[in-house]
């Protein structure tokens, strides 16, 4: 049975898989690279924690992934005209997956048998909602967007640690759920609306 | 004793390793960082889909990779003047390789306690022969080849494919594995004579 | 209670962090992205090291790699117009972490379960020592520094031989230890004294 939950969890990889198959193409890959790339950015972050906490990465027991990414490409191909315009939405998508993701990243560090501290499973939440934009920008040769532009990856610690403090003051998991997506869903739409960044350090001095 | 395997797989290793140390060279590596990007093409793949796998990767409990990594970096520093002319045997010798890597790749998830299902084994067979090039090219700091150019990790998947239908109609698996490596050799061979490549998605509508 | 070994650990996360701190800033990446890179510098050869042992990444059970490479960034934020006067005081810092990294990558090697051939130890210890420094250059979008400059996994590479003969030899781990660390400590500091670095493989002839 297809729950809401899946559902969202389709949305985010369709809308990662997209994001990373239009900078592909930006950079001439061919349809394989592009694929490549957009299930990468899909996949990548869950692969990571995975690999970190030991389990089977949760792609190579459900295709479905590897079908929405495929999905996305041929999206991109026919609509590549229009995809400017629905830039609103894919950033409305995104951020919906990375919500997503970070959440689910955090319980299944939980859920582990060996008890980590809460601190892991932030770290674990926070690789599973950027990690695979890394990885794509690692694959189109750039410097990784998130290191230095938006607040994305501080979103998810965000969410993380709202995660931990609404654990302890609510009874109901879907509630504590439902608060740490918001708190990164509504961190990542605000520093984007009003440009909010973190500071660099600057200066030749570093040399 | 030394099969006939072991000695294509000692084949392939060579070609890979061959191939990242040619590149490594190019970007005035010194001959440590040759080594390490030659012996990265050629065992990256395998180890990516040992640890996806969670089994020891294959060169830690065998020396014969990084010896026959090391033998291609001899090789490359007495002969170099003359690589330019043996271009086709390297290219016939990295499609051995790549044949042969994909089929081990199959092989390997197949055997696996936990029965994942068949498109898992054919993206380790892809893994196992495509994804070493892609470390040796974020090495060296470039886009991966594969992503732009040529049809080869798609000779790997058409391959696994081949497998897939070759193991339903014959019984012996030496057939399987013959049939299959031969659709990846004969794949890559006609798309690079033919310059079959991929198509891209172009325009600036991608942005 | 805290060893002289913990101390010099720490020693070598707080050098390597500060290493890929200051070239993450050079690059103009934001705190957030300067923290990673330190992090990843100081803990990524040891993450990979884990990963293909099949144990759990040694930070994940101890929190003080995070605080120490936290310290790091806050240090390099205070003091960035001193850092360029304390770069011998650095330089000296990461060859310690160096030659102590390559030797807990060694030992944590060979006291697994399963018994490993002395040359996998070593090539652990060389990516516990090295490896975080190439994934900083993959972050920083540059070609691994360790592969055209400097004697530094080789350094490794000879510090992990003379562990095993040492070990031969002396009864006592802690003289074992103390050799084989002064032996990559000494190794790399004459190799850059005396500006000694591997031969390279020239020539358009690569091509």
């Amino acid at each position: 049975m297809l729950t809401f939950v899946d559902i969202l969890e389709y949305v985010g990889t369709f809308a990662f898989a997209i994001s990373g198959i239009r900078l592909a193409c930006q950079k001439d890959f061919d349809i394989f690279g592009a694929y490549v790339v957009g299930l990468a950015t899909a996949i990548g972050g869950g692969t990571i924690r995975d690999l970190l906490l030991d389990i089977t990465p949760f792609w190579m027991t459900q295709s479905s992934y590897l079908i929405w990414s495929g999905i996305a490409l041929l999206f991109v191909c026919l609509f590549r005209k229009y995809l400017v315009r629905l830039d609103i939405t894919f950033f409305i998508f995104d951020t919906i997956g990375l919500a997503l993701f970070t959440v689910v990243g955090i319980e299944k560090t939980l859920s582990m048998d060996f008890h980590y501290p809460f601190w892991v499973a932030i770290i674990m939440g926070t690789i599973t909602g950027a990690a695979g934009g890394v990885i794509r920008d690692i694959f189109i040769n750039e410097i990784p967007l998130i290191f230095r532009k938006e607040i994305y990856a501080l979103a998810c610690i965000i969410g993380g640690i709202t995660y931990y403090f609404s654990l302890m003051l609510f009874d109901n998991l879907v509630i504590v759920q439902i608060i740490s997506s918001a708190s990164i869903f509504i961190t990542r739409i605000i520093a984007v609306k009003y440009e909010i960044g973190l500071p660099h350090i600057k200066g030749e001095e570093c040399d």
